[in-house]
């Protein structure tokens, strides 16, 4: 196996592993591929709920197959005893592979480290470290559950040219087109919950729902940021920082306002940018984003830098991405 | 020579247009190729002042080489007699070429079809419309002045992620890094004009002069949209509609701030927007554009396509063109 085979192998695992995104919190959502003789013989990823884990999914595909084969997995294979399944690092072994393919170490305390050492003291070649990056921003609600002890946020925007989000009275229906719309509603699937301040709840009395045809189960768990009274199917929070204590909540994706927007951002929680753009002007309308307490314009460079655009129809869609040490 | 060979001849008679883009003023910046057995054997670009004309340079360099050759011009060679040179239809019929493609006809009431005409009659062959929209965005000062009567306007914002052009104090160096700037100043170096508003020119007192190694002597003239007196060096114009009227501007860089670009949108003065946008949030800041009187959101859309983007350095450069019938 070539580095470049390796490399295409655990790119796949890391597309299979986005299948669980959204549907294991609070376990990770692993992807996992079994490849012998250049052939990929198992795939799997974590199972709504959180199990099946990957490899066990992957190796009930490969089974007969697995003999000196070698398996990518885009998280350390899990070391502790569960009542709700064998543990992975036992499974791999049983499985009679000659190698395994580890691209982050599982932070969890439970397994750091542990099941890459005992592979290894039981004859199986380890590696770790391939295209961690990609894994890491695959898996991150779990690792930033596991690394801030809060949810990974996600910050929408849908916005014009001239960085409108509504017109001056509040119009916003429509500055994007059905295709980021439709986008829209797959990140929402794609999250354990979603957030809007008062203003917006007011405004728009929004569903926050996910809207896509097979996927109306998916919608999230919908939080409100403000005092007093929680609406029916609500969750209130009071603070930016109270997402911490959300259990089950491992990603959060915030849908606006300007002032909510600017809650999150002044209290550094935005971890990804999700930016739909329309080709339009819109010219005098609400900004998208509130105060930050920005103290001057060198303090907001270095803090983001681009990970993905595509085109959605006319709109363009961008995410960037927080720099964050470490 | 197959289509695909004209095309790419074609393609690098538009670029070659570009190096006179902003120096011939009013003649349009037209880029010629002459190829004999599959080489270039001449290329040509309007010279700065409007003389001598590409096919003149082209076939000059070409000297010997020309016969039965083909020429590529990105506008329709002058037919019109002038006592700064020879027209370019007979100095192509001179040169024995065999055909000549042209990219879009001239639509200079002076020629205007009559060359392409002539030549047949002359026994060369003509073809027309090769990439002619392509052709058109290159030489579009003359195009506007020929159309509209009427500068080419290119509308140029400095943008945060949320859509601010500086903060709430009005602070705004630098919210763009060296490379967007550096590309402003080249900008600036390809139009005839450049224009701020009052409280720009208050708040700034910009030079708006290109400050790029080779390239000092290419500031254009500065225009301030206000009324009262104007400061040395500037002319004044009350309204955006009296651009038409500024002798020898086929080109206008309009550069803030957010009501002057309102002003020009409004009136729908505005071909080209030129955006920077850096990869930093703001919050709070001054948006990019002022009130446009927009009726509403269905309104604002269909107006826009995106043209071209680049990266530059962090920042990333988007061209958007509005989109005009015919």
């Amino acid at each position: 196996m070539t580095p470049a085979d390796d490399a295409r192998f655990m790119r796949a695992a890391i597309a299979l592993s986005l299948r669980g995104l959204g549907r294991t919190t609070p376990n990770p959502n692993v992807g996992c591929i079994i490849v012998r003789d250049g052939e990929i013989v198992g795939r799997g990823w974590t199972q709504p709920g959180g199990r099946p884990h990957a490899e066990a999914r992957a190796l009930a595909q490969a089974e007969g197959l697995t003999e000196g084969a070698t398996a990518y997995v885009t998280l350390e294979p899990c070391f502790h005893l569960s009542p709700r399944g064998p543990r992975c690092v036992e499974l791999l072994h049983r499985a009679d592979l000659a190698r395994v393919v580890v691209a982050v170490a599982d932070p969890d305390p439970r397994t750091q480290g542990q099941s890459i050492a005992w592979l290894r003291d039981h004859g199986i070649a380890v590696e770790t470290g391939l295209m961690a990056e990609q894994a890491r921003a695959a898996m991150a609600p779990f690792f930033a559950r596991q690394t801030w002890g809060r949810p990974a946020v996600t910050l929408k925007l849908g916005l014009s040219l001239d960085g409108c989000i509504a017109m001056a009275d509040g119009t916003s229906q429509w500055i994007t087109g059905p295709a980021a719309r439709a986008h829209a509603h797959g990140e929402r699937a794609r999250h354990d919950a979603i957030l809007v301040g008062r203003g917006t709840w007011w405004a728009d009395a929004p569903r926050l729902d996910v809207r896509l045809p097979g996927l109306e189960d998916r919608s999230p768990r919908r939080l409100l940021l403000g005092h007093g009274d929680a609406p029916e199917g609500w969750t209130l929070i009071g603070d930016p920082a109270h997402i911490a204590d959300l259990d089950g909540v491992a990603s959060l994706l915030v849908e606006g306002g300007a002032q909510t927007a600017a809650a999150f951002l002044a209290a550094d929680l935005v971890d990804r940018l999700l930016l739909y753009r329309a080709p339009i002007v819109i010219g005098g309308g609400r900004g998208a984003v509130g105060d930050i307490g920005l103290a001057g314009l060198a303090a907001a460079h270095g803090r983001w830098r681009l990970a993905d655009r595509r085109m959605l129809g006319e709109d363009m869609m961008e995410i960037y991405l927080r720099r964050r040490d470490g």
